[in-house]
């Protein structure tokens, strides 16, 4: 077993800075950079950045559905990506959102925490709409093999309030997995659980007062929030927060240097 | 673009009986099978079973987290299993869950719904933790392509009332599927959009008048509801269900006249 994932984080985090890097390769990021939009284009622009800045970032988080897009091809271009990252000293944050209950929330689990399978991750997101308990095997699986989940709690889509609003015992469902989160890090120490909350949201709503795993971020930059605006939203939770831009760097491409350029500029903001 | 997913299944039930088989390859039903557990095994036991019973049944439901278990081969292997299944002239409903916003919902529609890529099904299953209104670009590729999408609503293991009973405005979270479902199926009027209700719990609290998309209910057998017991727990809404039976079929493989005849069996309890 490596480390556990939070103390391999906070390691990389002190040496390297606290952004994370989404690899979302969109069509007209992968035509910007010259290729045609297809498995070879995506590959190439997603190694491409790794290759030009993964000395440089301590997470980058590949988002899933853009590989999946190709059907089975897209997902071997993943896996080339995910042993990429591992080789620059970088940590993989695979964007999934899985989500499932028993054998089957087990072999999402095995598929991208085991290190057994080409698609393993340092950690991976998942959904939680069959309640917390149901995500076990993966928490379980991550705390064997020093991996993380991070749970999706609080979203910033407009659309979210619906079900992360929601209330059972005066306890809106986001707090309920703050709750849950925080007490599961408390049992095992290894703080393996982490959170995907928004960083747009005028005010949060939550307490995650004793809650210490790792806060995803995500879209800061391209979806309206920035760095500073963090530390008025989490308080002091904003020690744990990993701010999370992606069409900010990969728009910057292809060029090597202007890469590195824009991405010690966007670590600054 | 072909018919309507609804107007496809329709016409199939009504010539193969409404029974949905679940393709989920644990590791005892492959090596009961004779096979060893691996990429290799996994394939000869899905595409095995699609092919001794493949004309006699309207809808197979592989469990894609069994083939993603595997990695970027697993996924190979699930693509084959898609379009086994349709030269059986059955249907699809690939179990994903995925569950995106924006673009990256955009990106799993197209990998799964689009008709475009060797993972796309006739259906599949998603998930609304980030709210129904998140599903749109999965919803409206449908709509295009003449698929369907599931939403999980309501689900029977003990965790999922944490986030599906939660409440807003006095309304459950499930109800709010239920809802959304129904108005857009009413808008549609194509009634893409089905729902995944457990079929084990004692009473359902969810009011299903006016809403006539399919309903997907799991776990028939194996997790201990039967087909007789739908009917009390649906009322008039069981003429929408869509029952699933894994283990129970796949347990009676391979040999292929035995695996036809506890079908017919599966199929009139």
């Amino acid at each position: 077993m490596t480390s556990p994932y939070r103390a391999r984080l906070a390691a990389l985090v002190a040496e390297r800075g606290n952004l994370c890097v989404g690899i979302d390769p969109h069509e007209s990021l992968v035509r910007a950079w010259g290729h045609a939009f297809d498995p070879a284009g995506v590959e190439r622009v997603s190694r491409d950045l790794v290759e030009a800045i993964g000395d440089r970032v301590a997470v980058f988080k590949p988002q899933s559905a853009f590989f999946e897009a190709f059907g089975s091809a897209g997902l071997g271009v993943l896996a080339r990506l995910l042993a990429d990252i591992g080789q620059a000293g970088a940590l993989s944050l695979l964007d999934v959102k899985r989500g499932d209950i028993g054998s089957t929330m087990a072999a999402y689990a095995h598929a991208y925490l085991s290190g057994q399978t080409d698609l393993t991750a340092d950690a991976i997101t998942v959904s939680p709409y069959l309640g917390f308990g149901a995500l076990q095997p993966a928490i379980d699986l991550a705390h064997a093999s020093g991996r993380g989940v991070y749970v999706l709690c609080r979203t910033s889509n407009p659309e979210g309030g619906q079900v992360q609003q929601a209330t059972a015992a005066g306890r809106s469902v986001a707090q309920q997995i703050v709750d849950a989160a925080r007490e599961c890090n408390e049992q095992s120490g290894q703080h393996a659980v982490g959170l995907v909350i928004g960083g747009t949201h005028a005010q949060l709503d939550l307490d995650l007062t004793r809650y210490f795993g790792s806060i995803l971020v995500p879209g800061i930059g391209a979806q309206g929030g920035t760095v500073e605006s963090l530390a008025t939203l989490f308080g002091r939770a904003v020690d744990n927060v990993l701010p999370s831009a992606s069409r900010q760097v990969m728009k910057a491409g292809p060029e090597r240097e202007h890469l590195r350029a824009v991405l010690d500029e966007v670590k600054k903001t």
